[in-house]
């Protein structure tokens, strides 16, 4: 099966075919984490969770970087010795950019 | 610049194309992760952190899923009516099998 180019980033409407999409994707978004974190000495946490199925898949790059010392960390109160660069699904359109990713 | 395959998943020892391989990777990670949470409706949180150089990359795809909602969701003393998945960098051997994914 070829790729096709993803036209808009809409919720995909085909249950079947976004279950797909979702089994690939998790799968290649997790390798992706893992082969930053050992590249790059990186810690990393990531959570996807689908809140209709109440499904959880969790990656935790080492044991010891935890929800409660990821939970921790992002506090803001905490000193700001610390950058701290943020996103959320707005920022699209700065990823959007290079097509070339896709 | 081409891509080069990766032969081992270590630690790039020379500081500046560590540096560079970090930048590209992460854009590349959390755009792939965007992707993935709007094209199958999924809430997702990720973080990345550099303890060397203190560095800390946050994106949670919906406002409301922070930090905390996640360390609440992830504590093992919930009901688990969630079906809960769990990898770490252990796991590289399942992701690394499908080489063409590189």
């Amino acid at each position: 099966m070829g790729k096709r180019k993803i036209e808009t980033l809409q919720r995909i409407g085909d249950d079947k075919a976004r279950q797909t999409t979702f089994c690939k994707r998790k799968r290649g978004l997790i390798k992706k984490a893992i082969e930053l974190s050992m590249l790059c000495d990186q810690l990393i946490f990531l959570v996807v969770f689908d809140k209709e199925k109440q499904r959880l898949v969790e990656y935790q790059s080492h044991g010891e970087f935890s929800a409660k010392v990821v939970a921790r960390l992002v506090d803001p109160s905490l000193p700001s010795s610390i950058s701290h660069e943020k996103y959320t699904n707005l920022d699209i359109p700065n990823f959007a950019l290079q097509a070339s990713d896709l």
